[in-house]
């Protein structure tokens, strides 16, 4: 997938390029020294709010707030920290979250209930909540500084606080995750911006990382939950890193409305297509940027009973070790793909299934053909990797992205909390 | 666990332990030379059979033959080769697979549907079948030495070549998995053999390695399948190494009854128990030669609603790369335990939730204490790593076993095909 042949196109300014949106970053010290660690998000105007979560019996602290205040499907501002997830610390860690949102809400003149809180990080450790809050404060007068200004065109120093927001709930990543789309309409244009981070304990179920998405169409948060869900689905859902569901992820959208235009039709549609092309991009973003990745991996299944077989393989051989230290190897070790297609859950017929590295066929039939070693070493030699499947028994499809497993994930796991 | 406490003894003699049970390994050239890659084993008499086998859907072609085999509940030889997992290569597979047995059948004067075939190795690659059959030819010949010297006490040929059958179907393990105990019983005594390959591909659902028991006790066929399923279920079932279930596995056990006994009352209960013990301390030996591994992890879930929910946690835990991978850098990063119990799918109150490493507590009711990181560096430093959880809902207990995830690993799968 490419923006570049939609009717869309890419601009800057990352969640801060809708009208009506301000983001910040900070250094509020819960990282070590020189890492942005506190995110502020913020709209002018009351928006309408919808969000997905992780599905992990253990949930972080401020999920729980976080759903709690999306109930009335409306919020004005997101604050998200990093370096310590706020999760399995008890009665402290839900104070922590609800106080993050009360001093954002003091600070942004907006109702509490509007606030909602992400974290991201070490789990089972105490926040260093006054540091959060001092961040959020530097934070707060910085963005009311731009809002006050009126800076909307040009929008150097707002484009500039998105990216530091954008830094600012990162991990272990090692790349900023910022995207922003805008879509022309009948009347104007509508903005779509955002950002994500993922890296490690990424596996799909929402259980995958934090997402924000800005726009300012008019879309009620209804509409907005459905779009959300279904562009969820097809994107963060279908990356996997590590097989680990966080405790901590969602994924948030916000559309304040603020272009003014009502989205019918054919814009409606696009507007639609936009935000799964987003959150496919970010999603990829993710999984190329995976805790110690050297390649890109995506599968594609084709020829599947059902959507959701098609997902359950193409997740499964994203997720095999065995895959992803062959990727590593570079090795076109075909039956490790046929074997995690195997024990996905779905129903195909092994005799049917034939299996392509990028355009060279390995498989037809669900048994082995003679093919160019050099061919396939040249292929496994990319970057980026494809890999796909046709099971021949009906018409869905689906693709899930992922990365190799290398000697550098071992190393950054083995020691991350100290 | 510990075979020491109990009213068997531990014997020397592997599979071949048991009277009337004879087994050779021989070097055919599948594996690179030096190495042992065919066996054969070999009950004097038809015994009853029992067999459970792989949940994944690409099922190698040997499975089959085996599973036809068994419908009988009757078989008297076993052959098993390493180096290719004869699997995905269509009609030539299954041809290959019951030329083995036919060999066997004619070399050993046996019923070609007594003749049971396993195989491990690379999968997709057509069997260097020639070799495998002159290997075979050479393993029947040595074997029928054995039996017509009637060497059974003292056994030292029989037991080195129980040995060497081992030797032949190990594949990355770098140590033999063999196990011989014997149980005093009401007018003699019972012998039960083991042997086993793991290292990698292992993961829940049987689904898991090879597997081969033998016994002298006189167990029908039917009563066979449920104690082994039983045993299964709870040992070889219960290790995970990589999450990658395989296209081969299989466990086996074939029952004489030369020993003469019939079993009744304590001796079949004690019977039941020893062949669990064995399956444990083989899947013990199989996480212990996990693929790379530096230590073994055992998880020990208590207090949980039903059986299901704490095996289901414990194998989650023991299968999470950021589990294994904080125990190769002996970090106590308990989030992350309590994470993956989080999304096993299994229901349980997160604010009840304690967890241990050894003895050392680190969290109590869902969030972390204060503890000793230098008694847990003590803790995570030594070879054997026991976690157990309790979750205060419920009296239901289960134990899994896997091991940390190292460089080793990535570098031992990063080409293992070529």
């Amino acid at each position: 997938m490419d923006s570049d042949n939609k009717v869309w196109k890419v601009i800057n300014g990352g969640v801060a390029a809708p009208k009506g949106f301000y983001a910040v970053g900070v250094q509020a010290g819960v990282k070590s020294r020189d890492k942005y660690d506190v995110a502020l998000v913020f709209s002018q105007v009351q928006a309408q709010a919808a969000g997905v979560y992780t599905r992990n019996l253990v949930k972080a602290h401020p999920l729980y707030l976080t759903q709690h205040h999306l109930q009335n499907g409306l919020a004005q501002a997101i604050v998200i920290n990093s370096g310590n997830a706020n999760a399995c610390v008890g009665a402290s860690g839900d104070q922590a979250a609800l106080a993050m949102a009360q001093v954002v809400a003091m600070f942004l003149a907006v109702h509490v209930e509007d606030v909602l809180v992400a974290s991201t990080g070490v789990i089972g450790v105490e926040m260093p909540i006054d540091r959060v809050l001092n961040g959020i404060r530097a934070a707060s007068a910085e963005l009311l500084g731009d809002v006050v200004k009126g800076i909307r065109e040009p929008k150097e120093i707002s484009e500039d606080g998105a990216h530091r927001a954008a830094l600012a709930i990162m991990t272990t990543d090692t790349t900023v995750k910022e995207r922003a789309l805008e879509l022309p309409c009948q009347g104007g244009v509508i903005r779509l911006g955002g950002m994500a981070k993922g890296s490690g304990m990424i596996h799909p179920n929402m259980g995958t990382m934090l997402g924000f998405l800005t726009t300012d169409a008019n879309v009620a948060a209804s509409e907005l939950q459905r779009i959300l869900r279904e562009a969820v689905d097809e994107s963060f859902n279908m990356v996997t890193v590590d097989g680990d569901t966080s405790t901590n992820d969602m994924v948030l959208v916000l559309a304040n409305g603020a272009s003014g235009l009502m989205l019918s039709g054919e814009d409606l549609l696009n507007f639609e297509k936009m935000v799964k092309m987003m959150c496919v991009e970010l999603a990829q973003d993710i999984a190329r940027d995976g805790e110690g990745a050297s390649k890109f991996m995506e599968v594609t299944v084709n020829g599947a009973k059902t959507k959701e077989d098609a997902r359950k393989i193409a997740r499964s051989i994203c997720g095999s070790s065995l895959v992803k230290t062959a990727l590593f190897g570079e090795d076109a070790n075909w039956g490790r793909i046929f074997t995690a297609a195997g024990y996905a859950g779905a129903e195909f017929n092994p005799d049917k299934v034939d299996i392509l590295l990028g355009d060279l066929i390995v498989a037809l039939a669900g048994r082995g053909v003679e093919f160019s070693e050099e061919k396939a070493k040249e292929i496994l030699g990319f970057k980026d990797v494809h890999i796909s499947l046709n099971l021949h028994i009906g018409e869905e499809q689906a693709t899930a992205w992922g990365c190799d497993l290398t000697h550098e994930y071992v190393t950054i796991n083995g020691s991350y909390r100290t």
